[in-house]
């Protein structure tokens, strides 16, 4: 298994930064993370606008112009041929002299094997716990997860598998997920602002507009309490319907149909992306 | 030069870590950063204190006992031999399999040789800006300075040494440095809460309470504009008069008497403090 870090592909348990990088110094630094299917990078491009986006908000250098950083992606798949697998590119501070000031960024990308929540899950739908807090700098994907980390007992310690920020009331987002209701119209909504914007949240939207009402709007715990349905969506999650939030039960407690609804099409857009894919490199 | 790595006094070149710790990955871990004088490690107990405190709340597993960490920390001193200089200590998340769940910490010493600002910054004064911020999990010392060297370029853009952190007028501190102002009845105040607490702040704070009224309390914008005074301390810093808060003069526009009192009764302490470890190890 190969990393690439700066100008090489190493063997992945040879890459190392040194402790003066502005990651580690300051948690200085930016990501992305997109899945390959069948060696196919999946909505690539919407990944790497992203990137570059954060990047540039965060005043870090990308080391290549947009097609070099993509020729190496490719590169990198095909090195390490492992067709179901997830590929994180990490961008730090670099090497900071005064250990407080931007320098050349540090480029990492790894790839690993890749696995979607059981199959369990899906059915059964999941319970999720809510903490006060708002991500600093929501809209940039920093590598800045103190909370969601910290976070995690509690939500083990409540049976819940993740956490729903809110802030006075209003849910923004998770920290790896975004967050959906489907309202008691029949409306499909998701928190407008102090969000990151995924990819899965990005197309999901897009889907569910072509069969429902769709909104990008204020969510209050109170609307989650309305709500028939609710689901979280994730790169690595895709969707996943959430029964039960905090101690009370969204609508009948049970994954409902429009959430299920929306998993079948996201699944079918990806295979279409993948075909769509291997058409153009035939 | 030596870093001490885990068990190991490196030299300071070859200190790596790989990039699958949890500070790259999350920016998740703690430090804590004390002045050596003379060879002498200043507050030492303050420090640890605080150290220890940081990475319980955060959840991670210091790798030494309290002594063991003190005695690296005097060898570490012994090698480098830098008399005048300061010592980080870092703790990260350590090499987290999943990328985001704690592992067995790294624990990173670095030494390096330390300046005091010029002796022209005390009796002239600086200009500091505000930034509306307060930041996450502000009572622990983790190594999350998003904000801070994001806003690093508004700070130079506008012709100020740093950053206020304010939050709905209410001010807390600098990224680096605690905050207190002179009142018009004379009274030394300092925010109360939502901040780090610094070793600095506290010696200041126990050396004002000889001479002066002290108030931990809520310090707002308009108190700002009402002080005779205002100054920021730091490890790094010791006192730094302020002179300028954004557009508008700090009292006179000129270092006041009780901030250039209060810095010679810090340093003239630091000479104590010296030489009363000098003599318990002599």
């Amino acid at each position: 298994m190969y990393i690439y870090l700066n100008n090489d592909f190493i063997e992945a348990d040879k890459a190392v930064v040194h402790v003066s990088d502005l990651a580690i110094q300051r948690g200085y630094g930016i990501f992305d993370f997109f899945r390959v299917m069948d060696n196919v990078p999946l909505f690539l491009e919407d990944y790497i606008d992203r990137f570059y986006a954060s990047a540039k908000t965060m005043r870090l250098d990308v080391p290549m112009e947009r097609e070099a950083f993509k020729s190496t992606l490719f590169e990198l798949i095909k090195k390490n041929n492992l067709p179901m697998s997830g590929i994180k590119v990490i961008l730090t501070g670099g090497y900071s002299p005064d250990g407080f000031r931007i320098s050349k960024p540090n480029l990492i990308i790894q790839q690993a094997a890749f696995l979607f929540p059981p199959d369990t899950v899906q059915p059964k739908g999941v319970k999720i716990i809510t903490h006060e807090y708002v991500r600093e700098m929501p809209t940039v994907k920093t590598i800045n997860y103190l909370t969601g980390i910290w976070t995690l007992k509690k939500m083990e310690e409540q049976g819940a598998v993740d956490v729903l920020y809110q802030m006075r009331g209003e849910v923004t987002e998770f920290p790896r997920c975004n967050f959906f209701i489907v309202k008691q119209d029949g409306a499909v909504a998701t928190p407008a602002k102090n969000i990151l914007k995924g990819i899965t949240r990005k197309h999901v939207l897009a889907l569910a507009a072509k069969k429902f009402t769709v909104k990008e709007e204020i969510i209050t715990l109170n609307d989650i309490a309305q709500a028939r349905e609710a689901f979280m969506t994730s790169t690595t999650k895709r969707i996943i319907p959430i029964v039960q939030v905090d101690d009370k039960p969204v609508g009948d407690g049970k994954p409902g149909q429009i959430t299920l609804t929306l998993l079948h099409d996201l699944i079918a857009l990806e295979r279409e992306e993948r075909e769509k894919y291997k058409a153009v490199s035939a």
